[in-house]
């Protein structure tokens, strides 16, 4: 028999999680909208020439990559992974919007306020909490170089986390040019600047030691990583300017802090954070990331990326992004609150094998249009038993046809 | 420059059409919900071997494969892709669900009624109107082998259809185990029912010419060809015992016509077809598509497939499905009465680069709570130009930042 398991690393989605995750969409999309951001979609797949030469970081060894077909595929022992595949599926959401922004710039508004919602895939080694296929729920500003994109976004990822129910979250932001600057004056190699940040970025899982240890085997000088260490453990908003002559992404980081602030008022938390990274290489501003309670991942994440749409463009164009982590949300909720987010359960209408099922039909449709959900299921001998195993099902009640005029509870 | 098309045979999905989807999207839903049925998912990608041991037909030639990753990948020349390959995309949503019922079926109501919204590829020769992604909106009802199963999913649907707009739609309607009596009859060999299948399938495209030749072609007899075209010339509903005797299939194909026919009233059609096949492989009972208007191809389709979960499960499963082709109702609708469908347009909020963003942000927030949707953009320089241009996108008006308190039109 063949195993009816899902892929390695994926899962089904079952009725109950799955009637939470359209009404969390839903209500998400909604204060996307609302706030003047118009929904796109592109393929899951992409051309795997594409993907590679993205500063994906990281995710570059995650790709699942699609085999070409018929007489394209050349097949031998030494051939590579790009000569036999095409395609890939995406790892994110940000490099196809990138593309799809160059794709479609002529009948886009500018600056263009995009939304996002869709799968993307990596190869992680599955764990816990942790899947090959997620669900990512994108907000984005193209065309904006101000940090009034930032503010925007901040206020709107917040708002829609407000509305589904989390609060006393913390905005944590960064900003990658700042971050270089501290790199580079600890005498760390421009061009290593990526890699010293990919490090940095471990900070959460292997703490200061594994950092310093990891830039260590990477063959940088003791001085170095210890300067660099002790500054990311005391630099605050305060002191920036005496451990970096950076007044340009400071005062951005200070105006995006103090604003968001004065919106976040008590419902959350705006903070500098030295410490966050973001894993992505193409990441050229302001960063940022929500943390919430005592959940050692981050809820939703992004920043400023300038350089991403030039690729695929004549002229360089500013973009920034958020992304709310949407598998991590769901998670939280099914764990703290699954109960509340039930809503608008169905009735049963029961009927026998001999009742005229159109007569049947036509009785669900009156309840329809009351405005309820009419699930209708036949009526077995053991009825009692029956209505036992319904009622632990999410029904609110049942009618039996020919004989009930009124919904009874069950 | 990296190229900024999407791969070939797909395409981005701009704002005005998605807003479109989505609400077309949320109206099936709705309805689909309202009768009872509960949403599922499961991943886009499948395990290969689930893939290529079904009866998929003419898809499994069309199949995306994805590539074994590190260790477990061992190329050679004569490698072959079930070696190299250990997924593959979905090619329809009919076989992951048949393997997730079997995954869940302990947690699952009895009957189940499951509804799947999402992607399927196929590796189509690309041509209007045909994508190699696309998404599928079906509601399928397990574990009921009456014909109520059938007259449920018709009735649903076709209440779908008719709530996005569609009306004097024909639910066409044929028995597979009546087709293979007939092609039987004819004296085609019982291993090549499926083959014969697949040709007359094709009588869309290439008319009886056309799958004469393809049957000849295949080795077949002229007198069981020629017998079996004359006979799904002239069979119909009232004459069917003349043609062949199978009683059981017969009084099920006119007891759901006839059923169907009663619900549909004048607001679409139910016949007979002795030509629709369905190309799926797996096809067991009754099989229905909606054809519309003078569009050359299905709006939806479906049937029943009692063999399928017993492949991945002990026991065999009764199961019915019934899919809308959703790029399908798209095409059509962005054709006939796309103005119909731009609902709830924002607002523009100018703003100057001096004024208080932090104060924008709340004149906007106060337009959101009277039930705007509201859209914050920089004061041009000439901003008679600028609102020339936004006329053209879909706003309901606009207002000024600390000038105007009422929205202007545009």
């Amino acid at each position: 028999m063949i195993s009816s398991k899902p892929v390695r690393g994926t899962r089904d989605i079952l009725p109950d999680e799955m009637q939470i995750r359209d009404q969390l969409e839903g209500k998400i999309l909604e204060i996307y909208r609302n706030h003047g951001f118009s929904r796109i979609e592109t393929p899951v797949m992409e051309n795997l020439e594409l993907l590679l030469g993205s500063d994906g970081g990281e995710n570059l060894k995650m790709l699942f990559t699609i085999l070409k077909r018929g007489e394209k595929l050349k097949l031998s022992s030494d051939a590579k992974v790009s000569g036999i595949c095409d395609m890939g599926l995406r790892f994110d959401l940000t490099l196809p919007l990138s593309r799809f922004y160059s794709n479609n710039q002529a009948v886009l508004e500018a600056p263009f306020k995009a939304i996002q919602i869709g799968n993307v895939f990596r190869a992680e080694r599955p764990q816990k909490g942790r899947y090959r296929s997620f669900k990512q729920c994108d907000i984005d500003i193209i065309g904006d170089e101000t940090i009034h994109a930032e503010i925007e976004l901040m206020d709107t990822t917040a708002k829609a986390l407000l509305a589904i129910g989390f609060k006393g979250f913390t905005i944590k932001v960064n900003h990658r040019q700042l971050l270089s600057r501290i790199i580079q004056k600890f005498n760390f190699p421009i061009e290593d600047i990526g890699s010293v940040c990919i490090s940095l970025d471990k900070m959460d899982k292997i703490g200061l030691d594994g950092v310093t240890q990891e830039l260590f085997k990477k063959g940088y000088e003791d001085n170095s990583i210890d300067g660099l260490m002790r500054c990311i453990n005391t630099i605050n908003l305060e002191n920036i300017a005496e451990w970096v002559d950076d007044s340009v992404s400071q005062e951005s980081l200070t105006q995006v802090i103090t604003m968001v602030k004065g919106l976040g008022k008590n419902c959350y938390q705006v903070v500098y954070d030295p410490t966050l990274i973001r894993g992505m290489g193409y990441y050229t501003g302001l960063i940022f990331e929500v943390s919430y309670g005592p959940y050692g991942y981050s809820i939703a994440g992004g920043g400023r990326y300038d350089n991403m749409i030039g690729k695929y463009n004549k002229v360089s164009v500013p973009a920034v992004g958020f992304s709310i982590g949407f598998e991590r949300i769901i998670n939280i909720l099914m764990e703290e609150q699954k109960e509340t987010w039930i809503e608008d359960q169905p009735i049963i209408l029961f009927y026998e094998k001999t009742d005229d099922f159109l007569e049947v039909i036509k009785q669900g449709d009156l309840f329809r249009e009351k405005g309820y959900a009419v699930n209708l299921m036949l009526k077995k001998k053991k009825f009692g038993k029956q209505i036992t195993g319904c009622s632990k099902q999410h029904y609110q009640g049942f009618i039996v046809f020919g004989r009930d005029h009124e919904i009874k509870e069950l």
